[in-house]
């Protein structure tokens, strides 16, 4: 297993590698294996196809930057990196984006977002809130960060301090909120 | 012009009766026109197809209920007005967002809700906000707002008293924001 994800990460690499400089529907497997440089049959004991790749790292990726660090850093933490994240890879999540017929990813992200602001009022709200106001909370600002990633993707920010003060308008807005429900 | 605009509601009305009972796909100008109580071919003199006339209701009834709107009520008494039209509206609305395959319809409304958010701001920040931050609280609020109306529209919400607690706690998150970013 552990030597099956190390696998895994070297072709879902290859295949990030080669979406900087093409799109994705005009990559085969014989170059992301030979850019890998590894046989191109291994492909198949790993993933089914082009597409189960894509998605297999999609779900990675927002595992290990969300889910995987739920319970380690401050949520105001976890929407900074999540936008130098989003910044970094922008190339190819505003492709996977854009592949996204069925909106599958984009629901998929938006349950991410979801899970984010769970653990903002995990964090910070330390008192009761109703079931109704908490659920609105909840869908009010994970889709207004949802839609915060997606402009980072749109817009290919790189700059860290721009960043930055984005990510902390963003919790400042979210703090500004929960003490307004609060009252 | 006065009676062509009354024309047009007549016609405009007609298609949104019958997209109560069918997909707009098989609904015909005959049909429309025959609902309407007009002759088939004085649709051609206001319209040049169906999509023009759905596109035409869209645009018309967004700048009723917000353009028109923004000097005479409170952004609050706005984001009430509107959680109720689309909750009134929202087999038009749903079926309509359901057509738009380029996202054309979905970023004319996102539009609108950054303008309802330009109200707030406008009634509200009786102080200087610099441009960047004032930027991202739109853009986050507009989305989020856009993000409720068309939650309404997918769970099809007509309770008035749930309806108004919806409005209230996104005039609440809104105004907390406000205050947290004044600080």
């Amino acid at each position: 297993m552990g030597s099956s994800l190390i696998t895994k990460k070297r072709i879902a690499k290859s295949l990030k590698q080669l979406m900087k400089q093409k799109e994705f529907e005009h990559i085969s497997i014989t170059e992301i294996m030979k850019y890998a440089q590894m046989r191109r049959q291994s492909f198949y004991t790993y993933f089914i196809d082009n597409d189960d790749l894509l998605e297999w790292i999609f779900e990675t990726e927002l595992k290990e930057q969300v889910s995987d660090n739920l319970a380690y850093i401050s949520s105001e933490q976890l929407i900074e990196q999540l936008c130098f994240f989003f910044s970094d890879n922008h190339y190819f999540y505003k492709k996977l984006f854009a592949l996204d017929r069925q909106n599958r990813f984009r629901q998929y992200f938006d349950s991410y977002c979801e899970t984010v602001i769970d653990k903002y009022l995990t964090d910070h709200a330390n008192f009761e809130i109703d079931d109704t106001k908490r659920e609105i909370f909840k869908r009010y600002h994970a889709t207004a960060i949802s839609g915060i990633f997606h402009q980072i993707l749109r817009e290919k920010t790189t700059d860290r301090t721009a960043l930055k003060v984005l990510a902390k308008t963003v919790t400042t807005c979210l703090a500004g909120s929960l003490f307004a429900i609060k009252k």
